[in-house]
């Protein structure tokens, strides 16, 4: 059930994007409506330009329009220091805190047995393959912390054993600002295990 | 900051719609990224399809791919009550309900002089010719229970005295299933007021 035939394809077609959900599909087409007829055209033509210029960067499958990422061509980055991520985004939102200085590798998700996720659907062969060149001496894995999160490093850091590299996690521990009341038990645990003198 | 140069312009289109934030239109924008290419193209030939197709019923202002909406073509429906809301997703949560039966008139929004928004830049004209025209018995009033949707009930009220219809709104109560602890004091205080026999 919905309004017109067009807008209910075109509900149907944003609902299969992962982040969208039906009702937010809904608004979103019943604001293209009220849109000027050449927003909803730039609109349109933009979509189909990400899509022919944005690629992966073929050193760390970062999105970038050119061969290599901006990160992965800026000759200030400290080649030594890999960070391991699952997705662009995350890789977003470390580079906003500015203070990892070394290059990245998207690992395109994470191992899920249950979605049929092994090592081969993501990009761990290609990983292994740029350690094993021998540039790096430390790999920072820094997976979500959740449970497929926490397994992908684990598995991580099993491949990268003897490989000359130091491996990394990121920190556990209370977030900054948080009020211990109200955090999770096993992160208050984690804090607790790994205090630190002051 | 954001990806590349092309996925910052989607993202800053998409954030333009009301509807969606500047996180959303990120997720959104990686979202499409991930689509295959022919998805992409269905996406963006719907955007199109959808603006090109879809406009306002001449009778109610309902969406619509041809001169009348479905509910104003149905001769089934009762041509005497006419059901006032703010926007076509009102009409459709309405007719969800599958209880009232009548015509539908959208007035585009509410009443708001902060915004600037009068009875100009609403369907008021409209409506009242309709009604002038003679064939209804009862308009009932179903803008939103907010701030503006009950002013602008109380404008439409007293623009429609004498003009021989019976004016009605929606029933002012507790929300079926609702707890009365998490229940705000006005809809409280409006459930008291108009309390009923059993």
């Amino acid at each position: 059930m919905g309004y017109t035939r067009s807008t209910d394809r075109l509900i149907a077609e944003l609902s299969r994007l992962p982040g969208v959900g039906r009702r937010a599909a809904q608004t979103m087409v019943l604001d293209i409506l009220k849109l000027p007829q050449e927003d909803a055209v730039r609109l349109a033509r933009l979509i189909l330009e990400v899509k022919k210029k944005t690629h992966a960067c073929v050193a760390c499958f970062n999105l970038t329009e050119e061969e290599l990422c901006p990160i992965c061509s800026d000759q200030s980055r400290d080649r030594g220091l890999l960070c391991v991520v699952e997705e662009a985004h995350d890789l977003a939102a470390l580079e906003k805190v500015k203070i990892f200085r070394g290059l990245y590798h998207i690992l395109g998700g994470v191992l899920s047995p249950l979605e049929g996720i092994g090592p081969e659907e993501l990009r761990v062969r290609e990983l292994l393959a740029r350690i094993g060149a021998g540039s790096f001496r430390e790999v920072l894995i820094a997976t979500n912390p959740t449970l497929e999160g926490e397994a992908t490093a684990l598995y991580l850091g099993r491949q990268l054993k003897g490989a000359g590299v130091a491996v990394t996690r990121l920190a556990r521990g209370v977030p900054v600002g948080g009020e211990l009341e109200y955090i999770d038990e096993l992160t208050l645990a984690k804090a607790i295990e790994n205090r630190r003198d002051i």
